[in-house]
Formats: C-alpha cells, sequence, structure tokens
C-alpha cells in the first residue's frame, strides 16, 4: 500500500484541512489494504495447513497397512503439537523482536501480537510452515520408530531446530537474509535468496530424516542377503495420488503465499505490474517446475523399469516443487522448466545412491526434500533475474543475482553458505538427539513389533476392517504379523449319515483389509471309501 | 468500511463539489469493500462447504463397511436436499425481514434478495452451516436407521428447527442475539454470545442426535449380554483421519469466516488494528483450541487404554473445535488453550458415561458436538475479554462479558439460557419426531438388515469390489451378514486318469472388501492309496 | 474498478492539482483493484485445479481395482503435460494477441505476458481449465486404452483442439463471443454465451469421448452375448464421493471464477449491487442446479431399481453442474432448479440410450458432460434474464436473451450453432485421430492385458497391498485376472509320527485388496485310518 498523505496533501490544497483530508484517504486505503493482505495471507495459511493433510494421505499410502495409523497419528501431532509449542516459544525464537541475529527473544506465547509488523495471521503462516517440517522427517523414519520418540523429536524440531533456520534466512534481523533490515550489511553483499523455503524448510525436513534414517537402519527386509534392494511397497497407491494432489494444491500456499502481502505496488502506483503480478508469476513457475519434474520422471523411470510408476512420477512431481521453492518469486517461468527437470534427475540419482548405500527412507524424504531441496537454492543462485531479485527484495541500491543471468557469484556464494549452515546444524542438533535416543533404546521398535506392524502393538489394532465378524479364537498364535486361529468346533457333520472319521477346521483369520477369512474342511469316512 | 463523505466533505473545501468529490471517493471505497468482503466470505463459504465432504469421510471411516455408502449418501443429500429447502424457507425463518423475535417471515425463495443487508453470499454461507447441522444428527443415529427416516428428520432439522434456533441467537431481531438491533433491550442486558454456533450449530446438531440414538437404542452386538461395552470399529482410520483433517481445514472458514466482513475498523481508521487482526486472532485460538484438546486426548487416552489411538484424537480434536466455536472472536489465545483442555475431558467424561448408560452413538456426535458445544457456551461466558467482545459486538454503551475477566454474571446467564432453549427447543421438536417416525415402524430396519448391513439391502451393493471376478451362486444362505455360497460343480476332473472318488467344492464368498475368495478342493481316490 | 480521474478531477478543484490529486487517489484504487481481483482470481484457480484431484478420485472408484493406478496416472498426467503444451502453446492459441477469429498467434511460452489485459494468474486460470477437458475424455476411454494413447490425444486436446474453441467462445477475438470487442458484429447479433463451459468446456470433452469409447468398442464383459448391460462396477464407493465432493467444491472456481474479476460496479459506484453480487448469485444458481439434479436423480433411480444408489446421485448431481455452467451467471436462482432439473432426466435417459446401444463409457462421461452440457447450452438461451445478460456481457445497447424471457431466439439461434460447431470440430479433429490410433494398434489394450488389468501390466503391480507377505510362487497361472499359484512344499509332515501319504498345498494367492491368502491342507493316511 503505497498511499502517502505527504504526497497526497499538496495537491489537496495543502493547509490543514488538505493534510487533513489526504490522511483520511490514505487511512481508508490502507484499511482497505489491512483487509486485502490478512485475506490473502489467511487464505494462503490454509491451503499450506492442507499439505498436513496431503503429508498424511502421501505418508500412509507410501507405507505398509500395517503402520497406517502409526503414521497419521504422527502427521495428526504434528500439526497439534507443533501448534503450542511454536505458539509457546518456536515463532518468539523465530520473529520476535528484539532478536539479536541467532535467535528472537519476544513474542512467547504471543505476548505482544498483534504489533505493527506482526498480525495473527502471520503468526498462522509461520505455524503451517513449522508443521511441514516435522511431517517430512517423519518420512524419513516411518515403520519401525517408537511413537515416544516420534513425540520428542518433533517438538525439539518444530520448537527450536526450525525456527533458528527461519530466523536465520527470514527474519529481519537474521544474519543471513536477503531482506534484512536496511542499514545492515548482507552476508556477501547479497544475503540468502531461498524465498519459501527449499532450504529453510525442505532441506532442514531432509537432513533431520537423513540422520533419523541413518541411525535406526533399514526396515527388516528392505534389503535382502545380498544387499539388493527389495521394495516394501506401500499399501495404497489412491492414498499416494490423493496425497501428491493435495500437497500440489496447498503448495499455491506455500509459494505465492510466501509474499504475506499482495496489495504492493512496484514503481509508480496505477501501473497492471505490481505484488500481485508477481505472485501469480510465482503460482506459475511453481506450477510448472512440478509439471516438468513429472514428465522427466515419467519417463526416466519408463526407460530404467519399464513401466509407468504412478507412485514414482508423483515423488518426481514433489521434488520438482521442493526445488522451485527458493527460487519461485525471482525466476521467470522457462527457467521453471529447467528447474523441474534437473530435480527429477537429481532425485532418481539419489535414489539409486541411496540403494547402493542400503539406505532406507520409506518415503524418499532426505533424497526429495533434502536433495531437490538444495538444488533449488544452487538453482536460485543461477536464475534469478536481476529485475525480480530487486522488486521482491527492495531497498538496496544494487543485488547480486543468478550467476547465468550476469548477476555474478556472490549470490551463489550467499545459497552455498545456506545449505553448508542448514546441514551443519541441523546435523549438530539433530543428529546427537537421534543418537541419544538409540543409545538410550528409545529409538527403534522391536523386530517382533516391526514384523507385526505398530498398529496392532501400538495403536489398538489394524487401520481397516472390511468384514464385521470376527470369529471368537480358541487358540490364537501370531506368525509373521497375521494372527492365525486355530479352533475345534463342536458342530455335528453337515452328512449326518456319515460317520465322522476326521475333521480339520482350518480358522484362518487374517486382520488388516480382510479381516477375516476361514474355511472348514470337514472330511467324513464313507465317501472316501 | 468507514468512509464517510460527511466527514471527507468539509475536508475537501465543501460545498457541492467539496461534498460530490467526497461522495465519489466515498463510493469508489464502498465498492472495493463490497469487493473484499464477499471475496473473504465467499472463500469462507467454500471451506465450510468442504466441512461436508470432511463429515462424509469421517462418517464413512467410523461406520462398518457394510454401511458406508448408506451415510455417505445421507451427506450428499444433506447438502443437495439443505439447498433447496434452506432455498426455499430456511434461510427466510431465519434472516428474513421483517420479523418478529421467533421467526422471519420474508426472503422466502430468495425473493427480495440481494437487499442492502443480504446479499447471494450471506444466504450461501447460511446453507453451508445448515447442512453442518443434520450432518451432525446423522452421526448419531448411523448404522440402524431407514433411509426414508433420514430423509424426513433432515429436511425437518435444515428446514425448520434449525433456522428458528439461529434467528433467535443470530438474527438482529432474534430475541437472544447478542447484536440485537440497537435500541432493542437485550436478554439480561447482554444476549447471548455464541459466535460461530457451538450452541446453534452444533449443540442442535447434537441434541437431535441423542433423541434419535436414545429412541433407536444401541446397535446390535453394542454391548454384550452384561451390558458391557463392545467397540463396533469403524472401517478405515484413514478415511478417520483425511475426514478430520478436512473438518480442521473448514473449520477456518466456519468461525474466522462467521465475521462475514474483514474490511472494517475498530476505532479510527488508518490503524493496523481492525476486524481483519480479529478474524486472524479468531484463527489462532481455533487452532489452539483443537491442538490442546487432541493432545490431551492422546494422554489421557494412553493412561486409560495404553494406547495411542489415532480416532479417539480426532474426536477430541474436533470436540475442542466444536468448544471453541461460540466463544473463537472474542477469548485471548492462551484462553482457547483452557477450553481445549477442559473440552477434551468433557468428550472423555462423556463417552463414559454413555457407555455405563449403553447409549450407542456411533460417531460420539451428541457427546461430542452437544457436551463440547454446550462446554463451549459456558466457556465463552466465563473468558470472554471486555475489549473484544465490545469491539465483534459493537453498539453498546456498556456489555457484559466473562466472568472470570471480572465482567458479571449476565453473560453467563444468558448463555446457560441458550443452552437450556436449545435443549428445549430442539428435543420438543425432534423427540416427537423422531418417536412418531419410531411408533409408525419408519424409524429403525430390522435385525436382519442391520447384520446384512444397508449397504447391500437398500444401496444396491457394496461400497467396495478389490477382485473383479464373482462366481454365480447355486445355492445361498446368508450367514451372520455374510453370504455363504455352496455349488456343485460339474467339471471333469483335474486328472482325467484319475477316478473320481469324492469332491468336495467350498466356495466361500465374503461380500466386502475381498469380495470373493473361493477354493476347490478335489480330492481323488487314486493318489491316496 | 470504476474510479476515473477524469471524473474526479473537477470536483477537486481542477487545474493542475486536481487533476494530480485525481490521479493519485484513482491509481491507488487502481491498486487496490488489482490486489482484490487477482486474490479472486488465483483462489478461483486454486479451487478449479481441485477438480482436477476431483476426477482422480472419481475416477479411480469408478473403476475395477485392477485399473486404479492407470487412471489415476491418466489424471496426474492431465496436469503434469497440460501444464507444459498449454504454457508452450494452448493459452497463445486461445488468448493471444493480435489474432483472427480462428486462432491467437502470440503469448507462445508466455512472451508478452503480463499484458495489461492478461496477467499470469489469468493463465493460470485457463490452464486448469485446459486440464479438466482431457480429464472428462480420459474416463470415457478407461480401463481398456493403451498408456501411449492416451498421451497423444491428452496433448492433442488440451493443447490444440480446446484452445481453439476456447478462442472461438471466450477470447475477445473469437468470432462467436459474446463478450467480442466492441465494435465487431455478432452472431446473430448475439454471441454465443457459455459463460464458464457447459459447451466450451465439457461438450468438448463429452464429444471426444464419444467419438474415443466408440471406436475402441465397450470392455469385455460390459453387455453379455444377448446384448444385456452387465455392470462392472467401480471398485469404491468412497473414491466415488469423495471425487464428487471435491468436484462440487472446486467448481466455485469454476463457475463464479469465471468472472475472472469481482471489483466491478454495475452502474453507479457506491451501490451494494456489482459483480461481487452477480459472483455471489452464481454460486448460487451452481448450487441450486446440481442440488436438484442430485435429489431428481435420487428418486428418478429409486423408482427404476428399487434401490438408493450413491453413485449415480453423484453422476446426477455433477450433470446438473456441468448443465448450469453455461448459464449460472445470466439466469435467476429458480431457473437454475429448472435447470437441474432437466439435467437429471436427460442423463438417466442418454444411459438408457447407451446401454440400448451397446456404447460402453465407464465414467457416463460423454452422456454427462456432453448430454448435459449440451442442454446447459439450451436452458441458457431460455432462460438467461435481460438483466443480467446486459451486466455480465456490457457495452452493447441491445442484446438478445432467454427465448422464455422475452428475449427472442437470436440467443438460441447461437447457443445451437455452439452445439453444432463443437460436436463438428471436435468430430473432426478427435475422430480421425481415435481412428487413426485405432488402425495402427495403439489405441486399445490385448483382451488378455484387459483380463489382467493395466496396473499388473503397465504400472508396476496392483494399487493396493493390505497384507505384507506374500509368497514365493513356484508356479504361476493366470486365470481370469487372477493369478493362481500353485506350489509344492519340502516341509516334513507336521505331525512327525504320521506316515506321510498324500499332501495337498493350496496355495491361493489372489491380487487386489486382499493380496494373499493361502491355506494348506495336509492330509496324512494315519489319522484317517
Amino acid at each position: 500500500m503505497s498511499c502517502s498523505s505527504l504526497d497526497l496533501a499538496p495537491l489537496l490544497g495543502g493547509g490543514m484541512n488538505g493534510s487533513a483530508a489526504a490522511d483520511y484517504i490514505c487511512n481508508q486505503l490502507s484499511d482497505a489494504g489491512h483487509a486485502i493482505d490478512t485475506t490473502y495471507l489467511l487464505f494462503s495459511t490454509y491451503l499450506v495447513f492442507a499439505m498436513q493433510l496431503g503429508f498424511a494421505m502421501l505418508c500412509a499410502g507410501s507405507v505398509r497397512a500395517k503402520n497406517t495409523m502409526n503414521i497419521m497419528l504422527t502427521n495428526v501431532l504434528d500439526a497439534a503439537a507443533g501448534g503450542l509449542f511454536y505458539y509457546l516459544f518456536g515463532f518468539a525464537f523465530a520473529f520476535g523482536k528484539p532478536s539479536n541475529g541467532f535467535i528472537g527473544t519476544r513474542f512467547f506465547a504471543l505476548k505482544g501480537v498483534p504489533d505493527p509488523s506482526f498480525d495473527y495471521s502471520n503468526f498462522l503462516f509461520q505455524w503451517s510452515f513449522a508443521i511441514a517440517v516435522a511431517g517430512i522427517t517423519s518420512g524419513s523414519i516411518a515403520e519401525r520408530t517408537q511413537f515416544a520418540a516420534y513425540l520428542i523429536y518433533s517438538s525439539f524440531l518444530t520448537g527450536f531446530v526450525y525456527p533458528i533456520v527461519s530466523h536465520w534466512f527470514w527474519s529481519a534481523d537474521g544474519w543471513a537474509a536477503a531482506g534484512r533490515n536496511a542499514g545492515e550489511s548482507l552476508l556477501f553483499d547479497s544475503g540468502v535468496i531461498d524465498f519459501a523455503g527449499s532450504g529453510v524448510v525442505h532441506l532442514v525436513g531432509g537432513v533431520g530424516g537423513l540422520w533419523g534414517a541413518l541411525i535406526e537402519g533399514p526396515r527388516i527386509g528392505r534389503f535382502d542377503h545380498a544387499g539388493r534392494s527389495v521394495a516394501l511397497r506401500g499399501h495404497s497407491a489412491t492414498l499416494v495420488v490423493l496425497g501428491t494432489f493435495l500437497l500440489w494444491f496447498g503448495w499455491y500456499g506455500f509459494n505465492p503465499g510466501s509474499f504475506a502481502v499482495i496489495f504492493k505496488t512496484y514503481g509508480p502506483s496505477g501501473s497492471s505490474h505490481g505484488q500481485w503480478s508477481a505472485v501469480g508469476r510465482t503460482a506459475v513457475t511453481t506450477t510448472l517446475a512440478g509439471c516438468t519434474a513429472a514428465l522427466t520422471t515419467l519417463f526416466g523411470k519408463r526407460l530404467q523399469t519399464g513401466h509407468w510408476k504412478v507412485a514414482d512420477v508423483c515423488n518426481g512431481l514433489l521434488g520438482g516443487f521442493a526445488a522451485i521453492t527458493a527460487g519461485c518469486s525471482v525466476v521467470e517461468p522457462w527457467a521453471a522448466i529447467i528447474c523441474g527437470f534437473v530435480s527429477a534427475w537429481v532425485l532418481i540419482g539419489l535414489n539409486h545412491l541411496a540403494a547402493a548405500l542400503q539406505f532406507d527412507d520409506p518415503l524418499e524424504a532426505a533424497q526429495l526434500h533434502g536433495g531437490c531441496g538444495a538444488w533449488g537454492i544452487i538453482f536460485t543462485a543461477l536464475f534469478a533475474t536481476e529485475r525480480y531479485v530487486n522488486e521482491v527484495y527492495p531497498g538496496r541500491a544494487v543485488r547480486p543475482y543468478g550467476l547465468l543471468m550476469g548477476g555474478g557469484g556472490r549470490l551463489l556464494a550467499a545459497n552455498l553458505v545456506e545449505i553448508l549452515v542448514i546441514a551443519g546444524w541441523v546435523s549438530a542438533t539433530m543428529g546427537p538427539l537421534f543418537y541419544a535416543m538409540h543409545k538410550l533404546g528409545l529409538l527403534r521398535i522391536s523386530a517382533d513389533e516391526e514384523m507385526a506392524g505398530m498398529d496392532l502393538t501400538r495403536h489398538g489394532g489394524f487401520a481397516y476392517v472390511y468384514h464385521d465378524e470376527e470369529p471368537k479364537p480358541a487358540t490364537a498364535l501370531a506368525l509373521n504379523g497375521r494372527r492365525i486361529l486355530l479352533t475345534k468346533s463342536n458342530r455335528t457333520s453337515p452328512n449326518p449319515n456319515a460317520e465322522p472319521s476326521s475333521r480339520l477346521f482350518i480358522f484362518l483369520s487374517s486382520y488388516g483389509a480382510c479381516s477375516t477369512a476361514y474355511t472348514q474342511v470337514s472330511l467324513t469316512h464313507a465317501p472316501l471309501a
């Protein structure tokens, strides 16, 4: 909003009346600006929140049926526990003012909010980002992690590790932020450009997951005795597609929403070009990067496997989104296509590497959010245009921009620092945490439990019950996570004239989708003679 | 929108020109206000509509597979029939002007809309609320109610019972509304503060469900011979989580959307504080109440059952939302945490009570929407702050506010009256309706039908067909809701050289998820010798 | 946005200052307008995008389990490939300026965008429409089409066939557009009124699907030897309802969003009536048409089949939406009820016709989008009101409107031309394409593959794995799309004292929902004696 009563007053005749009239008019427009921008920001927030549902469905579909409730519960709790922790201190660490370059020190429990620079809607938007981080990491350690361990690392990540990172790169006080307060020096005279968080969100979540998955080791059966990769297929492709589309939907809040305000002019007022146009362009670059990555993956995997793999296409798509997130607001649409194309190969390559190293990440989260996120940070430093960088990060006379666009290497230097710093910080915090839990026996579930599935052992049952009647078992024994029920029948022979010689009753109760299928085989002597 | 040409005109030099200029400018801002507010209200409406999808998925996941299509169809019809009935007369009863304190008498079939106070968008927003009420009640009577009974009560509730209640508490003419027309006296000088409908929506739906479930009695098998509670587990935890997240998503339309306008100043124009900020705060209180309730339920149920129960956490979360709905706009964020914490225990307690009384509500709707809704009404009267009450319900010199905030007991008195009046009105209308249908044999399905499931008997099949081929049965008999098919085969022996001595064919057709698995055991004499 | 500095300047005293002040103020309001309208358009776009998820879920639920991944992948690729093709040339063909009446010739790869008339947000909105068209057609040819054929027709339809149609009827340069540039003559002095695309989107997709399904022929087993229709039920009613509700949700972007701008006055500024009100009315007519069609279908099918059919109600609902799409902005709410009522019978009638003609369209897409779409175009020409037509399509002194509203037959003539032209154009382009692929053996999969399901043969597995352990088969043979695995065991007898006389191992592995249920029947001689 650019209405200035100082500018308008003289035009209205000056004097007390002119000044008051100008104030009156500009105040009205200021109100309109608050209403528009809050509408914009809140609905963007709701879209980002929908990503949590997307994660829940994607994760559920990507794990085996026996761990479905477990992973969905972690997604619900990311949002719920994240809500409390981010309210109590996460937001304060990230954006509290006053602050130093390392950490914020105000706004605990929203004390002091609203403030002219932070309204409630800003808090909620940032919360929706914070819970996404924990969701990413949870994918890497799925199907083998104790629930208590989940609660511990998730709180630590959402409430402390992530807020610090977002403070460094996004707060006006952050030591590495491109949007640092005027008058303060920028890292490499540039600051880091990571617009919506390829690094701050995705790399953080990915590195967290990397350490968790490394320390836990692969799921039982994920690699055979010869070390060959054995696919442990997720139980529902439908949920994978549902989750992927919901994440796509939510990314329109994530990336364009990161502008926070839409009623802002670039240059003189009255032009059709302004932040609204940049918002639209950001939605376009986001779309194109994801689309290109999906298509590249489709054909890439077809060549490798001979199949059109829907789950791989979904992951490729999401990798494209994770990559474009850093630069979405400062690159041209054509560049987004390059971003997505490379991103697909980054993910394919890292997945091969992971298989070779026997690294098991059920959601490919470390590869996808970590690897493609890191690529996105570099991409931004290569392709950011001068004009967009200066529009989106205004207030400096000269700004470095993309290396390949003629903007020199300083932005690249700053963005490489971001990758190193995030990798270091998250490794230094989450690595020891996971290791300590590992040593204390708090991290991984037992092999029996892993075979049986956590839904049965920890969450009170299985996620699906498609049949109603369950026979009351006489004897039950667990075999590889399926309960075999053996019973004896007192019923008389179906053929009352036949002499009963031998009967064998097999009740095979397979919990899960098909809760019960049982067969009674009754053998009588007479007819066999 | 606060632009006043009377205020602005003198500043612009007065006279005809000054007045015309002021008119011109304020008219422009008025247009902008209409555009912003309509955008805000319509997108909020769409979110609330998404709750209907949330209900459908939550309900589907919470019932047994054999009744999935039945309950989803009721959710589709809530929206569809609700659309017609609310258009024809529901909206007129609720908000028609002129009206008396009891019922509105204009706007039938939208005749007279748009009107300066009600545009089409207001109608649509209210419709999205009306259909939620019927959705709540449908959960209580799931899995045992005739479809025709459903159509009857749903129409009556959406078209008459609920609109009357919303008229009383939300219409400017309602006898108990806090936002009553200036100059008219308020109930206890306060009026009821039920901002987005913990009472008007959730308690109404919950009490309706209570009567329905009471009169129908529990589902077969829900309590054993000793009266002990037997869980009849829903068939898909995935759908429960999907539905819960969608309801959370939609609640951001429900609660913050209830402001209807966002472009409104509090106090002088040009401040950063206005209705937009209250909208954001409402989204925050909503979030915190739900998060707290979810976490409280998680640990509360863990202590009781030893398991981390995802469905219970989901219900706890929703109970927190139902509770905060009344006070979301007038309490501080910290108070929302108290709201959610207590709400979780209210739900846990009522569920224990329901089990003790052998009351069966498959969705816990009476306990959740009724119980937590009632708590939310009381909570509001305890924690509403003076400032927020006066901002959200302006136009009165002095207003009572929360008892614990020093605002006296009059708001509590008014809000307790709301609980009693809603309980009485809904009992007096829905109780006799359910009872009459019960006496006429229209309410509950037969025991056979209940065992078989309504999808098979009324809706043309089962919701899921994971296998394609179904053998044509020679003989079919129903056993506990599963059809057992016995057939004889005319096929020749697989081993043509063996003398066929005896053959036993077992076709076990388990409808539902695994539509058909059949085994043919063929015994021949020769090899046994 | 109607602020005119020419009008305002004299009121502000005229002269240089008055003019500058008026410019200043109007420019501010212009900025606000851009911010509001872009917010409105982008969030509408996101809703339309959500329809792609709706299509994916609806289609998945409507096909058999064995083709679930196949059809979902086509939906993902509609969006992804559509994104690239529409960016590269589709948008240019449709809306590029300069252009002739047939095709646009600028804006390839968004070169020249943003432009005062087209911002990035306009492109994205149009993209979300383009991908819907391919989604419609994919339903008609589901379960029997080669994946490569899918990629070919989808690209051709999204990138060429559809953009041309949208150019004709929606571009300001289109030869048949009602909103044609001022000064250019209109078709029948009216132009076609197809506001959001009953013809441009739904009829195009439906006719495309009609040709595809005709040329491919019905699925194996869809009609028996006597030519009677055999239902090949979709595998999940839950997904059908999920998809339907998501489409309903997204239609609020599709129809009201087609205004593109919401900050626009009708008549003098400062009134409560403006485009915002028309937007709300459009949401209301959309809702009422769908609701009426759903209810009509519910009772209509009940009378015919004796069942309350949820999938039919869903399709009826969607047919009502497809029908109201053309006229949603220019008819009264009561007329929308007529639209929906007739639409339901159109769909029921066409489905009977399709069965009689042994035409197989798994999603009823040709009947629903084609038939109801065509009805909607006619409906619009019957019921469009004078006032709304002139508000929504301004700038002409006199405009024909609905025949039954007294507006003469010229709009009907124009709209009938639309139906013929679309039917002809799509037949002339898509018909030969499908036929050529058919002749080249590229269109339909083999019978074996159709029986086995494409997920297994082309997409690397089945969509669902509810059980974890799968036995390694010794011998596998395919029987009617289910693999029967026969193995021999080397294990010793369970009873070591018994003399093993005969053992029969039956491993019955039914892929799909219940991935594996196997039974071992072991017969020993001794105990039988």
